[in-house]
């Protein structure tokens, strides 16, 4: 006899209706083999009796069975298990192979991704005081007005139409007021067409990267660079070739030599403030890789993720702004601007390169998150972004310049740094000491600081990035506290 | 003399200051090349008169444009366009190449992407009546209880870190119930790790076709099938071996006798409605289809986008939760459940291929939609997403047997179908007319509806997918006297 009682696991205690565990335990027996194909089972009565339920929620449980094909009915015989299902070999209670087990590993060969890159995952729990990399300031972020923004859609009648499918693109209604924000900001002639809205400024590099590029196209890059672009473009087939980046940003003709040499197809620079050493491309460096661009039809992606945050003159326009040719891919996101949590992006270029970046979007995506970009709308429609960039840049100010000063009076000879014009981080290189030692010390001792090791696995500059803006005066103190004493012991 | 009153362009009415207006005109201007490298520039206090601007305004855009590396000071000789700017060549005003006229086209090489999938774009705008394929009735959301969730992110302290970088795999405060809610729902035994949050099922499909897929795998789908499903396999690099789906579901005879002769990668199913035709995979079939994985050693992709629309008994058991071998990835998504900008999906698997899914959905993006997530957790607490299910099952039910009977009554010979066990669609054949024809014949008179062309590029089943669900009883016989009156004219 077949010992019911220990095969069907009942719980009382969870929300799932007892039939519908009886059902799926008897399912989960017949494909471990204990209840094999043909197998005549016990009356109702009989059956209930042994599991200790009511004789209906038995009867449920075999109906149930029954309707999805488990179980069949001969007349006057009883009630079997279905004879067409295949045979089982019988597993071991408890064994991996059982289905009340999840399998541990898959059971299909797996191919590494092998992104390497940085991982901000611990931000949320880390209760260190944090300057790895530039982040905002999530107390000064004007999250009240989103919410309320956020509420709105809800509750605006003509609003309900957003909760249906939308746009790959992004809803025009934050395309229009995101367009003429960069118009007026940043001298881009645009219209709400030349603009994809993207999950961040890395999904416009992923989209941007992946249409670019075919196996074995050349890209370059400067060197030191931003090693997560530099992965992206590699991984989308990008062969790269690193160009060296000096204090006037990075070396054009440099590029202008490979241009003579090799087919590029794409040069990805940061001409704000590159990652990672903060400096500025020349006007004159702009307007000739404008030329060498034109002259050669390589495309340029311009990632200015930072571009709010420019403190000794006003931010500098964009490249794209001075693109004659189509040429220039233009990046930005809010996520420095508001908070690293919303993912709002967008890429700016010529129509006919948007249309197929938004084909592309919506192969990985349906649509990205219309309800927020709903809401950011709104924040640009009523100000409150102009005003939060005001503030921010204000209090940014303040704090690049006091942790500068931080830097200089506690650590002195220690390390070396200039004052970046703009960005959220100081690039500060260690004239002593060993930097991944250092941040090591320093983390255990409440410091969460890059440890170098990822602008480039061959060289080591032992320089990391240290960001200002997320701490105030008073915890940045602390921080340079902190690092002072790492080093010295 | 240079006419700088025609060159600067200024507009009072807009919220840029008007000593940046000067100042990116100029560069404009400079780029344009009519403001050439070493041109003396006039005096402030003359170039402020012709421009009609302050004095102090124009010293502002002369110090901006200093410090920017635009211009540069001779001492004693005055202020000059910067020498070291390259030689540039005039072009006309309001040509495409000047920069106040944004590009029409890109200056680079562009590959077209041919996504031909299914576009829901106009949804939000279309004011007809929509039975284009099967999505929620978004009156029936519980919007209110989502949005009291999202405040709450803002209001309880302990949230705010959810503000800051997260985990790409999804936040573990969704995934920690989500794991519950599967296992109780679905009898997946799995634990959080188990778990990735994506951007809809159509992401979790992207990451694991280009996680899976090397140029040349092959791969199976149903035929018919669902056709952004298909290419999205196909963009990843799959070889695409369709095989017929009959009343039972996917012929898995046929792909047993595939794997004899190929090495199979990937078998992608629909088990529980099969995309477009809505029939359940037999129980024979689902275990058939498990052991030859496990011989195999192939992977399963398990799309169960609408799992919880089932309406003659509860909804069967994914074949996931049969899974011995590790051999199923689960897909699922909660837009069908809420609506459909939610886009908050999921994918099950054995943790180490998990491991991978997530690396690369970083590559992508640095997370997903934290704040939905962690809304949607409150949701799956606090019961509100099951009781939405109970609800909408109940009311989904009745629209697919009215919708049916009126198809029945209204229709008689005119179309064929089944009554679905579940899902959110009646397959529906077209015994007469041609149904493109209908389709925008119906479109003209207030009902969206799709004309069946994109199941697949080569086979005219005249059949489409009509939803139920979105639309009331009264609106259901609205929609089918159009459609009546459409295939008559």
């Amino acid at each position: 006899m077949i010992p019911f009682k220990a095969l069907i696991i009942i719980d009382k205690t969870v929300a799932t209706p007892l039939y519908l565990q009886i059902a799926n335990s008897i399912i989960q027996n017949i494909r471990q083999g204990h209840l094999r194909r043909g197998l005549k089972l016990p009356g109702a009565r009989v059956l209930a009796a042994e599991l200790n339920v009511h004789r209906k929620t038995l009867q449920m449980a075999l109906d149930e069975l029954l309707a999805q094909g488990w179980l069949e009915i001969e007349a006057r015989k009883g009630t079997f298990v279905a004879k067409a299902l295949p045979e089982m070999k019988a597993v071991k209670f408890g064994s991996s192979q059982s289905p009340l087990v999840y399998p541990e590993k898959a059971g299909f060969q797996i191919r590494k991704v092998n992104f390497r890159s940085y991982s901000f995952t611990n931000f949320q729990t880390d209760k260190n005081l944090i300057i790895t990399e530039g982040f905002p300031d999530i107390r000064l972020a004007p999250i009240q007005e989103l919410m309320r923004e956020m509420r709105s859609i809800e509750r605006i009648k003509s609003f309900r139409k957003y909760f249906h499918y939308g746009n790959p693109q992004g809803t025009a209604y934050l395309r229009e007021p995101l367009s003429s924000f960069l118009n007026e900001t940043r001298g881009l002639p645009i219209s709400p067409e030349n603009i994809i809205i993207t999950n961040g400024a890395q999904m416009g590099l992923y989209l941007t990267a992946n249409l670019l590029l075919t196996k074995g196209d050349h890209v370059v890059v400067g060197e030191p660079g931003y090693f997560t672009a530099t992965l992206t473009l590699e991984r989308a087939g990008g062969v790269i070739n690193r160009v060296k980046v000096d204090e006037n940003g990075i070396d054009v003709d440099a590029i202008e030599a490979i241009c003579k040499k090799k087919r590029i197809r794409l040069v990805y620079v940061i001409p704000h403030h590159h990652l990672p050493t903060t400096v500025t491309l020349t006007p004159e460096r702009r307007m000739r890789l404008l030329n060498l661009a034109a002259k050669y039809k390589f495309a340029i992606i311009e990632d200015d993720y930072d571009y709010d945050f420019h403190y000794d003159s006003s931010p500098m326009l964009p490249m794209a702004s001075l693109d004659t040719h189509g040429n220039v891919i233009y990046i930005g996101t809010l996520t420095k601007t508001l908070v690293p949590a919303i993912r709002i992006g967008f890429v700016v270029a010529p129509r006919n390169f948007i249309e197929e970046v938004t084909q592309m979007r919506r192969s990985i995506e349906f649509q990205g998150d219309t309800l927020m970009e709903i809401s950011i709308a709104g924040l640009y429609k009523n100000g409150v972004i102009a005003n939060h960039i005001k503030k921010s840049v204000r209090i940014y100010r303040e704090r690049r310049d006091n942790f500068c000063n931080l830097l200089q009076n506690k650590l002195e000879d220690l390390v070396s740094f200039q004052i970046p014009e703009g960005g959220m981080c100081v690039w500060v290189r260690f004239n002593e000491g060993n930097l991944p030692v250092i941040a090591a010390s320093a983390y255990k001792k409440g410091l969460t600081m890059s440890d170098g090791s990822s602008y480039n696995e061959k060289v080591n500059y032992n320089a990391t990035r240290m960001g200002f803006s997320s701490l105030n005066l008073n915890e940045q103190e602390k921080a340079v506290d902190i690092l002072k004493s790492a080093m010295s012991s």
